[in-house]
Parts: C-alpha cells; structure tokens; sequence
C-alpha cells in the first residue's frame, strides 16, 4: 500500500468512526443485522425450503425421528467439547442472574447431552437448526456466525460398521439427490493416524496439534505443513519424515485404490492401525452392498478437527459444479468449482459417556456415529445454480388471483376470494377498494401467479366470472357455481 | 405455611444447595437445560411439525412469502420498542468484544427492522421461529423463556381494513381446522380506548399504566381493576368510576349484539372514538364477506400490552376444548378447560417509520398489521387432544422393516434395503449380523412399520423373499424382481 493509499484509508476510517459516533449521539444507529448475521429474504428461503425438504425426505426415508434442543444450554454442557480453538468460538449470555449459558455450537454436543439426560440406549434421529461460532466471518464464502446445521445421527450398541455405512449411503444420497455436481467421500480413521503417528515416533501429547498441521493437506502443500511442523510446532524432524511416508500415502502411490493402500497399512506391526485396517475395510464392503462405494476414497490425511471422534472420520466435498455458475471468473476456474466441504462426521462413542459421568452418575457410554451437513454451502451452490438456470424462482404459491375489470366490485370480490380459500385454493385479492385492471395483470405476471378470475358486473349479474389464463391471456367464461371445480381441474 | 413445614423447607434448600456446591468442586454438573427451556422429543416433534404444517399451508393459501432473522438483534433494535416490563424481560449477549446484541423477544419488531434497512414498499410474510423472553417460566401452563412464534404479517399502503380484515380471516382458518375447540376472537381498538380514557377525564401520561389495569379486566373482577386503579396507580376516583361504563359497556349491557355497542360509542362526542367506530364497522362488514364474523367479538376492555399498537387489536381465545382431555380434574372444570388467549396482534402504523428514522434517514412509514399465533398453547392442546383420542401417534415414517427368518443373511438384508431405498421407499434394517425374528416383528410393531420384508435361504435361492402384513400377520411371496412394485401398491 503507497502511503497515499494508507492516508486516504485512515480518513476513511476516521469518517466512518466520527459518523458512528454522531449518530450515537443523536440516539440514532445503523439499520443492520449483527456482524456475521443475515436476513433471509424470500427468495432464500425458497431454496432453503427446498434444500431441507430434500434432506429431510431422506433422513425419514430412513427411518430417522426429528428431535430439537434448545437454543442455548448451560455452559458447563458445551465446555471442554470442541478444543482450543474452537472453545474461544462459543457465545455466551450475558450475566443477567441465574444459570450460565452459552449458544450451541454445534448440534452434536446437544444430541449428546439429550441421550445421557434421557437415558435412551438408542436413538436414530435428525435435526436440522442454526448454530453460533463467534468466528470471522465470511460472508461471501458462506462463512457466518449464525448458520444452519443440518445433523443425522445414530446412537446405540451395534454390529460394527453397519450403522456408519448408512451415515455414508444417506450423503451419498443427498449429494446425488441435490445434483449440486461431482462429491468425494473422503474416508479415514482416527485410530489410523494414533497408529502411524506412534509408529512414527510422534509423542501422544501431541498427537492434537500434529492433526490440526495434518490436516491442513488438502489445501497447502507438504512443504508448508512439514515446516509448520519441524519449525513452528517443534516434532522432531525424523518423525516428521517418517509421518510423510504414511499421511501421503495416497499422493505417493500412482494412482492406488482403496484396498491397495489398506494393504500398505495391513502390514504394520500396530495394534490401533489393525482395528482401522479392519473397520475401514468392512465398511468399504457394506458400501458396496449399499451402491455407494464409488465415490468413497480412503484418504490417510484426513484428520478433522474436534476433540470428540474415536473411530472412521469422513467428510463430503464437491469437486466440480454440475453447472457453469453465472459471472464466473474465466481467469480462476479454481474459484468457481471448489466450494470444498460440505458434510463432514464419524464416530464418537465416549461423548454420551462423558455426560453420564460428568452428572455424577454411572458412566454408560452409548456409541454414536453420524454426519453433518453444511447446509449453507449447500444453500449457496444451489442459488448459484439456480441463477446460472435462470428459472424465475417463484417466492409465494398463489395460485388465483381475484381481480375485477372494472371500478369498485370490492364486496364481490372479497365474496368470491372466500369461496376459494374455503376451497383451499390459494388465491390473493388486491387491497384496494378500486384498483386498476393493468396493475392487477401486472402484479400477477410479476408474481408468476398462474390464474386471474375476473369479475365484470354485466356477467355477475348473469351469475358469470372469467378465468384467464395469465401465460397464454385465454379467458374463458365460467358459471360462479362451477368456479371451484373449473380452478381445481385447471391446478391439479 | 405452619413453623415445621417451613423449617424443613429451609432445610431442603440447604442440602440442595450442598448438593449443588459439592457437585461443582467435583467439575461435576446437572444433566438438564436451561431455566424456561425444554427439548422436544420425536412424539413432541410430530405434533409441532403437523401444528406448523398446518398453519404455514393456510399462510401460503392466503400468498404469503417466508422470510427468516438472525436470532439476535443489535440491542439498539430492540429497546423501547416493549414497554417498561417487557424490556426487562430480554436476553442480552454477553460483551465478548464487538457489538451489544440481545436474544430476540417477538418476530414483529425484526419484521419491521426488515422492513425499513430494505426499503420495501410492501410485504406479505410469515416467519415461524423461536424467540426469547427471561420471564419467570410457568412450565406446565406452557409459559416458556425460549418458544415459538407464528407471525403472519402485510406491510403496505392499502385501502382501509382490507389487510387486516385477512388477518381476522386467518385466524378463523387456522384454529377451524386445528379443531380445538370453541374460539372467540375479540376484538377493539387503540383509537377508542384513547377516546373513552380521554372522556373519563384520564391524563394522556396516565394511558398505559391504565390500559395495564384494564386489560386484567378478563381474569379479576372489576372491583379488583378499580382498587389498582384507585389506590395504587392514584387515578381519581371520578376519572375511574366514567371510564367503568365504557370499558365494561359489553358486561353490562344485556347480551348485546356488535352493533348494539357500536351505536353506544358513535354517539360519543370524541373525534377518535369515532375514527374507532368507522373502522370497526367497517372491519366487522368485511368479516361477514369473508364468513368469520361469527366468532368475531367487539369488547371494548381489551387492551394489549405492547407499545407499538396504533389502531385494530385483537385477540383470539379457547373458550371450551373439542374434546375431554384425559386426567381432567372433575373437581375443577375450569382448569381444564381454559388456556386463554392462543393468537394475538393488532395493527401497527409507525414502528417501520422508527426504525428508518432512527437510522438517520427520511422518516418513511410503512403501515403494518398482523397476527401473531402462541404456538406452544396450540402445542399443548393439541397434545393434549392426541392424548384424549389415545391414537398411537408414529415418531418415524417408515414403511418397511427388511429383516432376516433365520442367522446371517446380512448382506442379503443390504441389497435387498439398497434396492428399496434407491426406490424411495422408507426402509430400516436391523444393524445386527444375526437379529432373532422375534426382535424384529416386535421392533415393527412398536414402531408401527406396516410391512415386513421377510428373508429365508431357500425363498433367495428361488429370487423370492416374503412381505409381511404386521398388522394381519398375512405374508406373501413374491419375486425379488417385482419387490419395488409389489410394496409401492401397497404403500399407495
């Protein structure tokens, strides 16, 4: 930045800070939601609507129950569940007395708390609501501080891998069902990275800080992490290279299936990377069984964040759009393709335990498994697409609207509107006592309402209305006895 | 309370309280939520989303948009805007750095912030969503800190009583087809209680605390609102005993029509009292247009808390349930039966005009009425109507359970739910290697699944498998190759 830049930003900043501060006191404020917050505006939610409609169909199509959880819970709840960073994240209530509490952060940790204050020995249910992450923001990357979460979990004592391989069939089908573009299921276990990271000689304390680095693979490459490693973070350079021979396994390999890499791991002399070469192994069967093995890659890097997680880990991400979104940029294709994660889950089986404990009760641990979506990038590729379809979106659902064509006719309007919502048709009425035939034609073709029932007083007075058809401007003259039955044919 | 009972009430405190503390140095806590908040369960869930389903399809009938809003506002949003009391009653976040946010306490003061930061001319929405308010919770009457609301809105310039004449219209449907029981909706006007006051000789400074007495007047006597008024809120008695006619005008006249007291207060010699009239009249004639005149009631005592009501209010109450809720107490008929006030809303001229001002821009006023439906009651009474009819109510939806007649045959179950599923039909399997029969018919009994899909060694070597009727115990056999159509007959 010149140093003719950086003046003319510190005025900006100045300006902006005196106008915040006159306004103040003048007990005005800005009109605007909380930082990293948003509106939905109608249009969104049309897509979000449908988005969830999809996801919950498939969710019951599995016999999953919806439950809910209140939006904030003691704080003592969510303390201690998401690491050090994510600690830092959670928004707390202000101290008005009475009990500590703090927004959720994720759906999990309530899910958790519900089956250990419920005592339930099992529980396969859905749950679909807004979580707070006090993070940076990132608007335009879908990144906020309040968003959707939209959590599919199965709680219980099971044969192994059977429910995990549902958790997997179940993003298979939202990703395929939503069309959204070409996903990777990437695949790992975490007794996978304790085994190679002792074997490469890594201390267990570290074992946190050492996956965050890891972690990172899929977006930086080796080089850097390795230096974040050795330099920043202090492994010892030895085991380091040892690690890069295992959590590379796959960029290493040409071209290695799934089962080619287990069998790399199967020969290491460590009892966790066994129990992982197993699991990972049945569940890549079961996927087989289920059709959804394809798009299921085994990938040792993989090693996500939260503290919760004892066994296979998996994340969802869209490799490639199924469409060319509107005003992509030509010069970064990058850009417009890679949205990266979209769902993202595993298996915890000492969460519910902990619960059970921490209430000073006996501990029962109930094993649980599950996925996540994230259903904001999932909202914001399927607006992109929409925009790239250009389909007008209709945002209401009218299906008549009852206009008149000449002068006054209110009451009568109003009387036939009543008809049809006895009716169960959807239909509007202009609120105006004498509204122009033009303005009403207009507000139903903006509006993509499909039918205009048209009132005139010399075919009133013969017991008549007409129905037009707004698309193609056919009218048709109807008996007001058979009006209801006329829409009905004309809707169904 | 006699000294002993008070003593041993002392004494449980205490030893709670120990409880409490030494739970706390062991980093030991409660399993429960928040003070005022509950979760909903999958039985719980089923009504809410049938209420909901319920309500959104009428909003939608009536050409309603969906929008939603963050779930905390700027706090400047929200103060001033609920009165003395219910200011008190909001939930702040906690000062973590950035900006001072507060829990949202009703969906109407979001929808008019919307409103104004986008400079909408009009808007026909709905908005379901939970909202916060730190009363003092009441559990079992449904009186929570966290709930939910159903608020359908119109925001616009429009020809008199046209909006808010749907408003009234809705609320009829709404609680018609929930069929819980007689309604009332009741109905007055902000314009006539500043008449009547100002007639009984009232100080306009005095207005709300008075309209706070006056609205007890369907829970207390008279004599109780006379005693408040008189003796602590020191309103002279002669002011007091004018304003008794009026406000009680419904009680004390003999069973009046509408009409009746509307031909009382247009002879008042008041400017707003007649402006109250005019609409009312008017508002009532289109009620009768739209056949939700019936339960529609003028009562000129009702008042309503907020501050930002201008002109129509009202109020919709059960008055007798549509059925006998089980553990009724017999001794005490009334407990049973009254829940009180389950909608309410009015009309609202100048809160979207607040808010463009108070951001420093040209005042714009954007007139507003609406109705805003207390769907936690409607919850409960439609629990405890489920409950009355004793109909088992389904927590999931599915239709066909794939289980095993003898040992093994898991992958076998796999493809056989694979098929089903990529077919759309609602299938769960048992996550076991080796599940006993019994467990599995008793499991779809308990879940009310409708169909067995039953499989044996023999019938597959054939490409047969057999579906069960749970209901009947009918079985059949068919080919595995007609299974999808064999069950989608069934399901149809």
């Amino acid at each position: 930045m010149s140093e003719v830049e950086k003046g003319v930003k510190d005025l900006k900043v100045k300006e902006q800070k005196a106008r915040a501060e006159k306004m103040k006191a003048e007990g005005k404020f800005a009109l605007k939601t909380p930082k990293g917050t948003k509106d939905f505006g109608s249009s969104q939610m049309v897509v979000r609507e449908k988005v969830l409609g999809i996801m919950t169909e498939i969710f019951k199509k599995h016999g999953a129950e919806a439950i809910d959880t209140p939006v904030f819970e003691l704080k003592e709840v969510l303390m201690g569940k998401y690491g050090e960073e994510g600690g830092k994240l959670v928004y707390d209530l202000a101290d008005q007395g009475g009990e500590a509490c703090s927004l959720r952060y994720d759906l999990t940790v309530p899910f958790a708390r519900y089956v250990a204050m419920n005592k339930l020995a099992n529980l396969k249910r859905y749950h679909i609501a807004k979580v707070y992450r006090r993070d940076n923001p990132v608007m335009t990357k879908g990144r906020f501080r309040e968003f959707y979460q939209c959590d599919f979990d199965i709680a219980g004592q099971y044969d192994s891998m059977l429910p995990d391989a549902e958790c997997l069939k179940i993003a298979d089908e939202v990703l395929s069902t939503l069309d959204l573009g070409e996903f990777e299921i990437r695949l790992n276990h975490r007794a996978l990275l304790e085994g190679i990271f002792a074997l490469s000689g890594i201390d267990t304390k570290d074992f946190k800080t050492v996956c965050s680095s890891v972690d990172k693979l899929d977006k930086v490459p080796w080089e850097t992490v390795r230096d974040e490693l050795v330099n920043e973070k202090k492994i010892p350079a030895d085991a380091v290279n040892h690690l890069e021979k295992y959590v590379r396994a796959r960029e290493l390999a040409s071209n290695p299936t799934n089962e080619d890499l287990l069998k790399i791991f199967e020969t290491f002399e460590n009892d966790r990377v066994k129990v992982a070469v197993n699991e990972l192994r049945l569940l890549l069967e079961y996927c087989e069984l289920y059709g959804c093995n394809k798009r299921v890659v085994f990938e040792p890097s993989l090693a996500r964040g939260l503290d919760y997680y004892t066994g296979v880990i998996y994340e969802v991400i869209v490799k490639e759009f199924s469409f060319v979104p509107k005003n992509a940029n030509p010069e970064n294709p990058e850009e417009n393709c890679s949205v990266g994660s979209v769902a993202a889950g595993g298996r915890y089986d000492t969460l519910v335990g902990m619960f059970s404990a921490s209430a000073g009760k006996k501990r029962t641990d109930i094993p649980c498994v599950g996925i996540s979506f994230g259903i904001e990038r999932l909202f914001s590729i399927m607006e992109m697409k929409h925009k790239s379809e250009e389909t007008g979106l209709r945002t209401n659902a009218t299906d008549v609207l009852v206009a008149s064509a000449q002068k006054g006719l209110l009451k009568e309007r109003m009387k036939i509107a009543r008809i049809l919502w006895d009716a169960n048709i959807r239909t509007e009425l202009p609120y105006k006592a004498n509204p122009k035939l033009l303005n009403q034609l207009q507000y139903a073709e903006e509006r993509i309402i499909p039918w205009v029932v048209l009132l005139g007083e010399q075919e009133l007075n013969n017991g008549l209305v007409k129905i037009r058809n707004v698309k193609t401007r056919e009218e048709t003259e109807v008996k007001i006895d058979d009006l209801v039955e006329e829409l009905k044919k004309r809707l169904s």
